[in-house]
């Protein structure tokens, strides 16, 4: 397998949340973006006028966790079910859209899991280091606004649940092929101790619209399902941006 | 006495800062503004170019404080010396420059006390009231930025040290009077709870480096000293800004 390069290509997940997030998308007019050169990440907020954020915004991600202060609230609960999926490459990364019945609370608030996506390596650094990969958990309020949980995977023993989800990868990009119930409970760790921060999406349209949950607590995946995933996309993290005085709070929650 | 109206007017101790903290001043153009009016609030971003975080910021103060977050971390220590100072009334409000030897740590950074100065009525809000008064101690680190402690005067009892100062104030705007040794700790509540955020200067030119805390506790002044206030300053409070996604995090220090 090699890169895959098909350029445009939004799922219709992705197209979903852009529609409450931006001004109106129209399928049409779908902008390109890419992980390096000429359409790059510093190049994001230039590419298009609905993507000014990606360079103007003061409260981007990912960044670099660190100097987290220990803070009450940031209550954290998590309600996910086994629903039915579907798979897609959505020409950035693997996306497992799930049914709609899986949630999570924050200080009270109630977000519904839509999907959640794959980066390599990681987008979140600790203490300036990277990890071979992370997931992140989409959830959407009623609102419209995201809390997104970040998830560390480094290397181990292999994963059942990524097995699952590798093999499920359609051959083409953009097709959704469905994968038979999934329960992403399986991809949490134990403990859900985490550090929290007022964010964007990570990808154009880079809207500040995300309240940030990234676990201490890392999962395990084997080298080789790193490498079959860097077979699809080599690098598709973009890099940490400038915190700007954002306070990183931390909660030592356990499930 | 009426409400002062020289038109510039930047004294000393605020052309220090400004020249700190945005390109630099040149004091032969000075810009106008003021509290009301064509150059009030609303209208500070537009009226020179170094003032445009005034309305394009995304960090700007006051702010209502409410729904604060329990935190640790935030450390305040204030060491305070009765030193030699000196009154201004720079045109905005009545400003006691004091000598060097006065200073804050937060977070175990070191602020050196520059000056304090009054606002009628308070400029932040606490669940959305207004105290009559605050005054704001602004300190600067040797990296250039600043942390501010605000303390809210309610009415009550007359302030020796209130007298003291008022007492002090020059006829003249723009002319430094000097007072006898003062004691800035007068002027202190008995505890250090406080809240802390991110913020900005609440004048002209609205720069974005101020670490804000502002303490839970009051201090009390007469009804008698907020009406001299008011006769030479009506009204020169910013109104709240944007909390745009900030945390603002509570702490129950005590001295």
């Amino acid at each position: 397998m090699g890169k895959r390069s098909f350029p445009i290509v939004v799922s219709g997940g992705v197209l979903l949340l852009a529609g409450f997030l931006v001004s109106p998308v129209n399928g049409a007019e779908e902008v390109s973006w890419s992980y390096e050169g000429a359409t790059g990440p510093v190049q994001w907020g230039g590419l298009d006028a609905s993507f000014a954020a990606c360079t103007e915004g003061a409260q981007q991600s990912p960044i670099n966790l660190a100097d987290a202060i220990p803070a009450q609230g940031g209550t954290l609960e998590i309600d996910w079910q086994s629903t039915g999926a579907e798979v897609v490459d959505n020409g950035h990364t693997i996306q497992v859209n799930v049914a709609s019945g899986s949630s999570m609370r924050l200080e009270g608030r109630n977000f519904s899991l839509l999907q959640f996506h794959f980066h390599l390596p990681s987008e979140h650094t600790v203490d300036g280091r990277s990890i071979p990969m992370e997931v992140h958990f989409v959830h959407q309020a009623a609102a419209g606004d995201l809390a997104v949980i970040g998830v560390f995977m480094e290397t181990g023993a292999g994963h059942a649940a990524i097995d699952e989800i590798w093999n499920a990868i359609p051959d083409a990009v953009g097709e959704p092929a469905s994968l038979a119930d999934f329960d992403p409970n399986a991809l949490l760790p134990d403990g859900l101790a985490h550090s929290r921060y007022a964010g964007s999406l990570t990808t154009p349209p880079c809207s500040e619209v995300v309240s940030w949950v990234v676990l201490d607590e890392t999962i395990a995946v084997s080298q080789a399902q790193v490498d079959a995933f860097a077979d699809l996309y080599p690098m598709n993290a973009r890099p940490v941006q400038e915190l700007n005085r954002r306070f990183v709070l931390s909660r030592a929650d356990s499930r």
